[in-house]
């Protein structure tokens, strides 16, 4: 049964404040649960009658069998898909530099809605993107919204929260975009479609208002643009973030075929 | 002020019902509510002395100045933009099918989700496609959610409710795929990067969960498959749907430039 103490220690999980204090996490929904299960530890485990035979090959400290009711009271969905699991975080691991230099990763500065970052830690996991580096302002990615948007991905892509105008200055230095480069998505930018666009290095995505702000739009190497179609035809004023990370990655993944 | 005959008025838009028998559908913000008004009859402005201002160069049938409390008894957000708007449904501009067969379209099979809708909408809008027919049991391109997420793109993209079996079968009876073809996204299709890309045609994207039914599905001409990266590594099921479509009109307008 779920106890009054249970019960709060779940709710608090909606909350950033308390996952970084326990180091936990909520994921709800048995094909998620089933994704994540195999790459973190599963703290407790709350299922109705009709996911028990489901969710039996789940490994979890604690399982709690409960009724609708029962998982109503504990999940943050309108219609609760009848299991739902407390996951141990995992420590980050940060690679190191001369790893890092032959991968292409991300950079996140601010984004803000929880949505958007779950699909671009999906779309990065698509694209073989192992570490995503976020700005501490940026959504938390082990926010319930963000968790149920990467459908998985957390499991095999590393989110750090990180100074970024100190990561990326660093990188600036050392490589000044020589061998590593920095790339930024701007309306002025230059056509991606024609550009030289290397295998490895950082592509920066900036806040879903305000785009990437110049206090870390300085430390750019090469500046890029999503051309619209035909080019001299009123369009929207932008792409979604996530939409234009994805035209990004998949622009960057095809040269490399 | 709002009268409670108003204030119903505007609730019952919400419902889908309300929207087709009245024609009516709501936009909330001013940058939305702008963008719009250039091309939408406003048959009613409902604002907060904030945005005074801000909406006076709005051409409306009728405007209602009210405080913070009346416009959060009218609006479906948490935090009202302190400006809400009516618009007219235009007429649906069917183009010929000689007009049609110039130009790339999409087309939707039981997109759920108003969000994914409403991006794709906006996608569609940056790529330069005009028409979109959609399945009748897709979401309502004049829902609340789609139309806030649509950016304003509706102004300038054709969405279409028909039956997509009739209207496939007869592109691809009268084409055989060979001047006008029916691409469609599959996991088992040709990948996309490799493959030839007509700059005319049908896209058609599925469902959130399911894919394209195979009722639709047979029409389609050409089957495409978005790469993971690298190939022969565990990644995520799939793209959401609205991500693919950005992806996969990026790659048809690139081969065009």
């Amino acid at each position: 049964m779920l106890s009054k103490n249970k019960i709060k220690f779940i709710h608090s999980l909606q909350l950033k404040k308390f996952r970084d204090e326990s180091g936990f996490f909520i994921a709800e929904g048995s094909k998620l649960i089933h994704d994540l299960a195999g790459s973190f530890n599963c703290e407790l485990l709350v299922y109705t009658k009709l996911k028990e035979e489901d969710v039996l090959s789940i490994m979890a400290q604690e399982r709690i069998l409960t009724d609708e009711a029962g998982l109503c009271k504990v999940s943050a969905q309108k219609t609760p898909e009848g299991v739902l699991a407390i996951f141990q975080k995992p420590e980050p691991v940060v690679p190191s530099k001369e790893e890092l230099k032959k991968q292409l990763c991300l950079a996140l500065d601010d984004i803000q809605n929880p949505g958007n970052l779950g699909t671009i830690i999906r779309i990065a996991d698509w694209f073989g993107i192992r570490h995503i580096f976020c700005s501490p302002s940026t959504a938390d990615a082990y926010g319930p919204k963000t968790v149920q948007a990467t459908m998985g991905a957390l499991a095999r892509v590393h989110v750090h929260y990180v100074d970024l105008a100190t990561f990326l200055s660093e990188w600036n230095t050392i490589n000044q975009g020589a061998d590593f480069p920095i790339y930024g998505t701007f309306l002025s930018g230059s056509n991606i479609y024609l550009e030289k666009l290397s295998p490895n290095g950082i592509i920066l995505m900036g806040n879903e208002g305000q785009g990437i702000s110049p206090a870390i739009g300085k430390y750019i190497t090469h500046k890029l643009r999503i051309p619209n179609f035909p080019e001299n035809v009123p369009t929207s004023e932008s792409l979604n973030v996530a939409v234009a990370t994805a035209i990004v990655c998949s622009e960057f993944r095809r040269r490399s075929l």
